[in-house]
């Protein structure tokens, strides 16, 4: 093929007219290039066939320029759009992402954080699957670079970055719309307890209804994991007890789907049969008949920052920090007046 | 932090009790490894602390274990599903992927498979966003890996394998169906023509009319982008127009969500006043009321598809081939009898 594997770094110098050490600054994305400079270097890569290779001069400098991000669920739309933010920020700053996925196995969270490591990556963007597994503990904290969590807390790991949603605000602004509709069987189906934002909307769903004086509905409470199966399952589940709920808040966009499958197998209507909020926004919640009432946040900005949080580290040398992304509450046709059945 | 640098392959041979060629054999993914070895090493490993630069194996080896990822859109679930396909099977065969996104740009899809070069991958897996830019095939040609494109028809690149759908036999299927309901004023909202599945969604609807003697509706044509706002502007326009559809394909699933849009700021129900048809299954196309008609195919399939055709060639040293995912359509009520307006 057209590759010209002999044209070297001296070729490009000699071509663009420009000293050796400007080729290599190019090369090596140094800070102190203008874009003159950059273009006309490139210009001259382009020109004589010359081929860098990122693999050696990366073993040379010591940085990858490459950032691992593992998600635990990429074809999760959430996900995908935390992927987008972070790696339109990440390539503005000339870092490429390795994408991993631990599709909700805790196990894999460990593997990929080694394998990432091996890689030498500069930094990593993580979303665990389970934050208390020993294993994945032990990887993180054999981890020599700069870490952002997204939606995690991880005990012990205290130099980390974290980028959290505020669940607390969304949930709270969503019982307290329920409750004061007249609802109070409010069922919440949601994610595992080892993953922050499951753990933070049980936390405030329970709250919500004791800051005013009513008892949580415990037995309206489904943990599983955030599938769509596992929100199918546990749809069905509910509304088959003695005292079905007369709303339900679904915990994620995966649960949403399965939640509407179970509904639509018993003929329920939503937002005249029974309530329904759903987290996180995706075109399903505002097209579906009627519109569903969610608790929405911005996930491409979520992932923006992380990237950002993650920049400052490698970049600036600033100290780890948290950053809270807010959630609102977005009110829709799913959530009309209670009619007790 | 944990990390010890200090302990070496000869550590880990004499931990593990093993000859040092077999931990290499271990650490270079050697295919005539048992399992028993590798766990044994790997335990080793673990015992003493040894930390393997995959980077510095890399540049002897002459091989990453990383593939490129080029998606030209990673937000949209259709592409998040071909990457959760394409990551698992290439994770199997211990490859990881590095994904970069050219988000519609032609322009970038020539500097990320320039970069992905530069960061030697030991191959691509490509869906470009335009088929047909210079730049583009400039890079293209300048490959020595092997290269499989996902539903794009490169000119001139005869040595890429290709996984491709049969977008001819649903959209066949699809109009057919609306004929035979007794629509004529079909439109169609579609991608771009220099992207494959857009041309061929194009050349079949044609077609499909013409086999029927039916002159095929061309003032019903929208080509433009894949995006939401593409969608919904095409249909604003299409209703306004003297002669409006009184049915609809939209070539995509955001294009379905902006078309949808449309529709109800028109108050226009779906099934009742107009028909309607979607590209690709999404939980919306499932859930709306009434549920869409879509010409489905298996998008994770096609992701473990390109994975296997590259691994053939990376692995078994295959010829390039193409192969192709079948698409069929799934008749839901939103498209019932027509009804004249």
């Amino acid at each position: 093929m057209a590759r010209r594997r002999d044209a070297t770094m001296e070729d490009v110098a000699n071509h663009a007219g420009v000293a050796l050490s400007s080729v290599s600054r190019v090369l090596n994305d140094h800070p102190d290039v203008s874009d003159r400079m950059k273009q006309r270097v490139m210009g001259a890569i382009a020109d004589v066939g010359y081929e860098p290779n990122l693999l050696a001069s990366s073993l040379r400098r010591g940085s990858t320029k490459t950032i691992g991000f593992l998600a635990s669920d990429i074809s999760n739309p959430l996900f995908a759009e935390i992927a987008l933010g972070a790696e339109r920020r990440l390539d503005e700053a000339e870092y490429t992402m390795v994408l991993t996925n631990s599709e909700g196995s805790g196990e894999r969270d460990e593997e990929m954080i080694r394998l990432l490591r091996w890689r030498r990556t500069d930094g990593l963007i993580l979303s665990v699957s389970d934050e208390r597994r020993a294993g994945t503990l032990v990887e993180l904290a054999r981890l020599d670079v700069p870490v952002v969590l997204i939606d995690r807390d991880v005990k012990g790991l205290d130099d980390a970055s974290v980028v959290t949603s505020d669940h607390a605000r969304g949930m709270r602004s969503a019982v307290d719309h329920l409750i004061e509709l007249g609802h109070t069987d409010i069922a919440l189906i949601s994610g595992p307890r080892q993953l922050r934002p499951a753990r933070e909307r049980l936390r405030v769903f329970r709250r919500a209804f004791r800051d005013q004086q009513l008892e949580p509905p415990e037995h309206l409470l489904r943990i599983g994991s955030f599938s769509a199966q596992s929100g199918e399952q546990a749809t069905l589940d509910l509304l088959a007890s003695d005292r079905p709920p007369t709303a339900m808040i679904a915990g994620g966009n995966l649960l949403l789907t399965g939640v509407l499958r179970a509904l639509r197998r018993r003929k329920l209507t939503v937002g005249r049969d029974i309530a329904l909020v759903s987290c996180d926004e995706v075109p399903l919640t505002e097209l579906h008949s009627p519109p569903i009432t969610v608790i929405a946040r911005d996930a491409v900005h979520m992932g923006d920052l992380a990237a950002e949080l993650l920049l400052e580290r490698l970049v600036g040398d600033a100290e780890p920090r948290r950053a809270v992304v807010p959630t609102s509450l977005i009110v829709r046709d799913s959530t009309k007046k209670a009619r007790r059945r």
